[in-house]
């Protein structure tokens, strides 16, 4: 006995590498909004249960235009930054941080607004087909808990963090912390609330313990987030060698890399989540394997305050790092991560060629470095997955019913044969948000384009 | 007495580098499609135009979540290879023409085919904003008339080019012109069509002379077809310096770079576009900004095929070259050009910073390269149309009504008190396709997303 069943054809990542078409199968949903079986044409109960479940009135059948894609998995977004998305982007790093982004977040004392903000960002998100989200909050302790509810009411699955900053040297005096303690009690509390949240949400909220980055926290904070984590077993995320200027403060200030001096303070293991990851030396990858870190990849922002491409091909290939996408909401504009997919394609290309013409081809690039488009898919879907220890990303047995239907009614297909294979392409690479058509968590239904322009007509 | 007037807050280049908002104005508009006056609500006769025009129905109001940017200027686009947008992009550039590209454009032999793919791309090019392209058809002479003709009936400002690639050594047997002598005739038999059909056309169609790329052609069609340009002083369209590979094997044969092979051929002027211009040498920028010959930038396109970021900054700055974009389908996979206005940011970022962390920070990347998005934005609109030497692309008198209407709801606007030019900057970064409500080419409203809704339902 199924919940429900889905007919359609359906693109899901099997490796890193390679993508499934899995055509005109049944999708079998549980109660608890999990795969339980997929059923291809070929095999012998296809018939009997479509005709069953369209008996009860509950299989839903795709139309021909539309394909099943897995919900994306954000790996790293900054929720109060949405409202400044796609601005102030030409200034340099420590302008747009003191005159926009700092002043911005400090708004977020207020719940009203947080509540706006929010309320308008996982509604977007959901929209684009992001059914997991790991955001950073703000140092709020009240309006991150609203967010978490927001998540919680609206269906999506969020792992929020409040954000520590406690270092009054690299933190503003209207936005910070008070101290250490305070931060790691707000935390605490924080993470308390969370977790009961949690109990009243099927598809999950999850607390995250949330070091904004190394130069805005004092070692104390540092210490005592990573102790809260191990109390917990909660999910850790962080800054982690973004750009040349947070790599070199921290190789000051410890005399090593973020990677080991995360790990000193319990912050590095197989719930934690890097952003950027840019600046990573071998050892530094090494370390991240051996602990089972993982990298949020944010292809755009880094394009902007990364001052480097993150060497994603060689994360995977040569030290089987887990690695996902990042919108990284506002440093990076998009909150789409179909954009992301494509950045992420597009700057390992740039990576593996170079950039300089007049540097000579040999030495302009890195060789070895480009991802396929069927990589950066895998980043956004399956690989956010892993990286969050969670059952999300593919579309298989046991993983949650977190999907995306996306209509190909606008894309260039001119013949009946044209290879599915190369529809994926398409629907990557020329969907707009607009393209998708319904979106689920953990077996129910999010979002629904055709319903959502009812209610504005109305 | 002006055909109508539209009142509206509308944003447009005034020059490379900044954006002017034109808030609350009256854009008045001649029979012929031109802008005659722009009133400020601050000028005497405004209220008194608003009454007038109103009162004879023929005021347009803009609803205040809409404003008005300039149409957009693609500069460079392969028509036919729309029917494979998005695909093959992971492949080497010479399977990618040869088990792709040159079979696809084969096919255009093929009048109903042609008409088929050239009309749904027309179409969508208009959704997206873009009022004027300059494209690549094929070598096929009707079918190429037949992409003139679509442009015409849709309302585009069309531009294009019969192509021309009769060197055996570098252009498949399928598929290439018969000789020099039959290239060089039938190009000029579409020159002389399509000038014809453009005595028909309110808002331009224009033959354009357009070799493929040196390495495709012999000598003997080049300089037919730099004479043919001379004789009907018509537009010139080809690749310049793409790649290593083509900037390499045009130094080979004829011991000089592109720029000036091609100049050689007559092939260079102020109706002149190149697309790419990725390698070219100081000398070759001297030489475009004497011949005032343009460059189709295309940096999605570029960071597939292209082996290093086009020195745009340079280009504009150090050189005073017209530069505008292109959006290169299907090396690039994205119609729109605000995804190559936002890719020509973030590759422009990439050449400034460098891409590959190993290498130390002084060394990494080109300084003086980022463009700011005014200066994207520009080369997508005003930019565009400087390359062409047409009256398009600005919000200014005596340039052809060609505007987009996009709206602002879907976007992260939370004050009343947001700043124009930060809504601006939203737009650009963060609109899709749907949010663009009207199109406009020389004063003739050619798409308009409430009638096509309804037409779909109905
Ligand atoms: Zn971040
Ligand atoms: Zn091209």
């Amino acid at each position: 006995m199924f919940k429900f069943v889905v007919k359609g054809t359906a693109f899901t990542s099997i490796n890193q590498k390679e993508v499934e078409v899995l055509e005109n199968s049944l999708f079998c949903i549980t109660e608890a909004g999990t795969i339980a079986k997929i059923i291809r044409p070929d095999e012998e109960n296809y018939m009997e249960t479509i005709q069953e479940y369209s008996a009860k009135k509950k299989l839903e059948e795709l139309p021909a235009d539309q394909y099943i894609l897995p919900g994306f998995v954000d790996l790293h977004i900054h929720a109060p930054q949405w409202a400044q998305a796609g601005t102030a982007l030409d200034l340099p790093l420590y302008d747009w941080l003191n005159t926009y982004t700092f002043p911005l977040e400090a708004k977020f004392s207020d719940k009203e607004f947080a509540n706006e903000v929010y309320s308008d960002l996982v509604s977007q998100l959901l929209k684009n087909g992001t059914t997991t989200a790991l955001y950073f909050a703000t140092v709020h302790r009240e309006s991150s808990v609203r967010l978490a509810e927001i998540c919680s009411e609206k269906g999506q699955r969020g792992l929020v963090g409040k954000v520590v900053m406690d270092d009054p040297e690299q933190t503003p005096d209207y936005y910070r912390d008070e101290k250490a303690e305070t931060a790691i009690a707000d935390t605490e509390e924080f993470i308390k609330e969370v977790l009961a949240l949690n109990t009243k949400t099927p598809q999950g909220v999850y607390p995250v313990v949330t070091p904004r980055f190394i130069p805005s926290c004092t070692d104390e904070a540092l210490a005592g987030l990573g102790a809260l984590a191990a109390k917990y077993d909660v999910h850790i995320q962080s800054h982690c060698s973004e750009s040349d200027w947070a790599h070199g403060f921290v190789f000051e200030r410890f005399g090593k890399n973020d990677a080991f001096a995360l790990n000193d303070f319990g912050l590095l293991g197989e719930k934690a989540i890097m952003a950027h990851a840019g600046f990573l030396s071998d050892a530094d990858m090494g370390l991240f394997a051996e602990k089972g870190t993982a990298v949020a990849h944010c292809p755009i922002s880094n394009a902007y305050f990364g001052n480097a491409v993150t060497p994603v091909a060689k994360l995977l290939n040569e030290y089987q790092v887990e690695v996902g996408l990042g919108s990284d909401i506002s440093g990076g504009f998009s909150p789409s991560l179909f954009d992301n997919i494509k950045q992420a394609v597009i700057s390992s290309r740039m990576l593996e060629d170079g950039v300089d013409k007049d540097c000579c081809s040999e030495k302009r690039g890195v060789t070895g470095s480009r991802l396929t488009l069927n990589e950066a898919f895998y980043l956004a879907t399956a690989g956010g997955g892993e990286s969050l220890s969670l059952p999300i990303g593919k579309l298989a047995v046991g993983f949650a019913w977190d999907v995306q239907f996306v209509t190909t009614k606008e894309l260039p297909i001119f013949t009946k044969s044209e290879p599915l294979l190369d529809i994926f392409q398409k629907i990557v690479y020329l969907s707009h948000p607009e393209s998708i058509q319904k979106v689920w968590v953990q077996g129910r239904k999010v979002y629904d384009k055709e319903s959502e322009k009812r209610k504005e007509e109305n």
